[in-house]
């Protein structure tokens, strides 16, 4: 069954900086949209919503019908409705996949979800980063080189401060010696959550092979539909129909 | 050195409840806070507060001076001003330990720690419960009998909807045959988060000496002094002290 | 691509006892096999082995061409030769599933892939045993009921030694009170493992179809074909291919 | 309470290698050793042993004094004697620390814990490792600098083939880029175990006051007397005085 993803881009830079616009000319969320395409072919379909639109492109309508959403943001984090914020953790808790990318790691939706400032150390002086694979039988890494290499990246570092991750996928060098936990996984209610950090606006990062293939098999990965249909609705008040435990 | 220690309940119950206030004259906080004593003697000094307290009495300057906050409230989370709650978040993320007890699992500071809807399944008709240690070397169980047996108690089951916990310490069984995750920790940020299920209005568990032992226990290991001293500053930006690995 | 399942059962208590062979007259792998292809179908192809069999049917040969193996033992754990255990764990440790079941937990076989002693607490007065979910979206509790509800069984508590696992999928109770933690998950190299604990020679337990999709859902969970394809030899050498990293 | 310590080293290199016992003239054991009583001073009393002793210094009068072993080696692994092995699990379980140092991943007592090859990715060519901390709150990162800087060093690269560890204190990258999980801890029954990368009988590490100091840190973490004193007997079988819970 086909996944429906849908790309969130704040899409900021790409609008007031023509230098990040000449890099991603059709938007950081069009590169990954194509990515996602070009690696899932008819297993996915892939529309894309920005910080501009209605509700950001991000109303429970659109929600109901997606799959895994995935959340590019940057210098507009305060911008986020806090009412779409809400939703889209309901959606999360509920088992829509979730994908948060780099500088997202500083986003409403990823704080609230994680619950800690998620700050991290960094430094942007166009390093090589190298992204090694700690556990080569997660469905995040198939396929994937060992180490992906990208010859210019902003340097993310530790300490990276969020609650410990369920499965650790990868972990980064940069050229100064840094190293950061750069793919990590976690549970929230019924949701599969990846946060994967390679990837700015000043590096053309999403047109990498490698880092495409990345977010694919997160894409996968994260689909509800590859798991056991949950009743959505978590038991919050007694069942009658268990009282029987008590009497028998 | 002595541990700081703050309980808050929301005393509600107790204010509004005769038959509550017959089992807690003191309040919740003051049972609790009268067992910290009891079994911690002068290596803590407990204070208490309420949601009617100015500020519900978790002034900054109060928490600053606070090791250790305990958490009770069940059916007034909403009244909780949303601004005390970010400081309480802020607080913990910086070393302050939490534990949050029973019907806290609502509460807004557990849930904006954990993420998730921290719902569960329950029924009240005074069951037995029963405590089984799952971590024998864990802090927290230490002195504490296996089982610890509650002849009456609401009943707690699963699903518990929280993220995979750091440790799981204890699992209690009741009459009715339902399970729970009753003694479970967190980290978030600097600060070590404890919920632990037994505990209710309407019976006097926290009256119980093996609860109180449970509780003592819970308060020295989240205690923030007994772990390395952290610079509170989680690095957010470029260090320039660190620019030499880059130029070496 | 159909999953090839090897049961293994020591089959000592159906030969020697007619008491147990009335309840399993296939034998305990008999019924485990007919429940697979029963759940499974085509999915599926399963052979069976016993500890009598040559190199107990677990000779290199058939191991190479098995995806998941089902692990049943009780009172011969002793007898299985320690050259064959090492073959089992290096096939494991190279991708190969395993399921250890009920009394399996003391084999040589799951003790020395978890280095401890496995032990527990047990009591056998065929009490009910209520198997509850506590990972909803786990693909080991897909279908399954909330609880299962076993009518006679022997009772496994706690305290289980065993390493914290990967997932904790299901937690039982049982009329005396006590919990077990009854469905756990590891990953030991490229293998993963799913310890279940109902099922025993004395009761029909692997006759009950909630206990078969259980065992069927591991059964798929545990299959290498199912994961990304990892290069078994795991680099234990410096490879010359990388040594370019150094020069740049 | 003073902790016992307990200095294990194989003792090979120095005793057959010139050049490396003018980098270790007390041996890897007495370098380490050393280090110890000068971070932790009377808190610690330090013995050591070697393969050479009878009974590799390990008898079971040694091992029941012995709050912590530290374990080194190297090219001697299968040397050392199973019976010797299967006693040192035996007092891990019991609640023994144990401190598993560099190429002592290979050693059988910490693969038999583990279960897995605990294989890896090396090279030796001198580079500069840093060893960065991940978990700031841990006691074992008490007091450490963020990175240790290690100036010549052997590499040793991730895959490491370890179960996922309880807790990852230490990342470790090196001049050629590669990065390693080269600071992990382990529960294994009542026994406390840690991993540290970092140190070589080629390069004097040990002398390093920053690595001295991670494992004063390491000996305190694990010393038993420093957690519940459990019953060390697992119950693995029936416990009448439970029965009472079946007949209520």
């Amino acid at each position: 069954m086909t996944i429906r993803v849908l790309v969130w881009n704040e899409g900021v830079h790409e609008s007031t900086q023509p230098d990040i616009a000449a890099i991603y000319p059709a938007g950081i969320h069009g590169a990954i949209a194509e990515g996602l395409t070009e690696v899932l072919g008819d297993d996915v379909a892939v529309r894309t919503a920005t910080l501009a639109d209605p509700e950001h492109g991000l109303s429970e309508d659109t929600l109901a019908q997606t799959d895994v959403l995935l959340w590019w943001g940057h210098i507009a984090h305060d911008q986020v409705d806090d009412e779409v914020v809400a939703r889209v953790q309901r959606h999360v808790l509920s088992g829509m996949g979730l994908l948060v990318l780099h500088s997202g790691h500083f986003s409403k939706i990823f704080t609230r979800l994680l619950g800690t400032t998620c700050s991290l150390n960094w430094r942007n002086e166009g390093e090589r980063e190298l992204v090694w694979t700690v556990a080569p039988t997660h469905p995040i890494a198939e396929g994937v080189e060992h180490p992906i290499v990208i010859e210019h990246q902003e340097m993310y570092g530790e300490l990276f401060d969020i609650p410990t991750p369920d499965d650790l996928v990868f972990i980064s060098s940069f050229t100064g010696g840094e190293v950061f936990r750069s793919g990590v996984t976690f549970t929230r209610g019924h949701g599969r959550i990846f946060y994967f950090s390679p990837g700015d606006q000043e590096y053309p990062v999403y047109f990498h092979p490698q880092i495409r293939r990345v977010l694919a098999n997160g894409v996968r990965w994260a689909n509800p539909a590859a798991r056991p249909a949950v009743d959505r609705s978590i038991p919050a008040v007694a069942n009658p129909d268990r009282e029987w435990y008590l009497s028998r």
